[in-house]
């Protein structure tokens, strides 16, 4: 019957992943995380950037406080009282680490866009 | 107080990975289904290398159906009868699947360990 069994690249094919930065303990920051930090950026509050990536504020603190633990600065600063009863505000470290998570994301996708196309199925 | 927050890499902090291939119909390949058919090519039957994983026969079957469902050809072959009532068998299309992942899982971890080496937290 002669079956072609390599036939190279099968059509609908591709490689595809996750990349996440981990510390000591356990996860870092990875693509929610970064996107958490970003609303907090953006809204200045943990609990209106949980409410608009509808996650629960007692799990977006918990993710706050794994980040802030984990690095050698805090990426978020709580300002307790105020306007509001308090706030919350990246840091220039968290800015940084947002930056760095990218850079390596896009490079991850660059390097799986160059791998799927030599993928050999 | 000059703050020192680009402090370059914090020990510690690595990049972390999962790859897999998808095909038409979502996840192709991945480390748990290479694995499993690894063990089929070394038992010669889907319910002994479930049981090997701890995995449920059922869903062995499935991730199987959904590999050769999805390529040119089948990656394997089940045999009906014979001795102990059937077996499975790899296809050479299975081998040549197993070890296009693992040279996409090493280079991958390569990759990885060289993007660490340049996180920039």
């Amino acid at each position: 019957m002669g079956k072609k069994v390599r036939g190279g690249r099968l059509p609908g094919f591709r490689l595809r992943g996750r990349i996440w930065i981990e510390g000591p303990d356990g996860t870092f920051l990875g693509y929610g995380r970064v996107v958490l930090l970003e609303r907090i950026r953006d809204y200045g509050s943990i609990s209106a950037a949980a409410r608009s990536m509808s996650m629960s504020y007692r799990h977006a603190w918990r993710l706050v406080e794994s980040m802030n633990r984990q690095g050698r600065y805090p990426v978020v600063e709580k300002r307790t009282g105020g306007r509001g009863g308090g706030g919350a505000v990246l840091t220039e470290t968290g800015r940084h680490a947002i930056a760095s998570f990218w850079k390596a994301y896009h490079e991850f996708r660059e390097y799986m866009l160059e791998r799927s196309a030599h993928l050999d199925l």
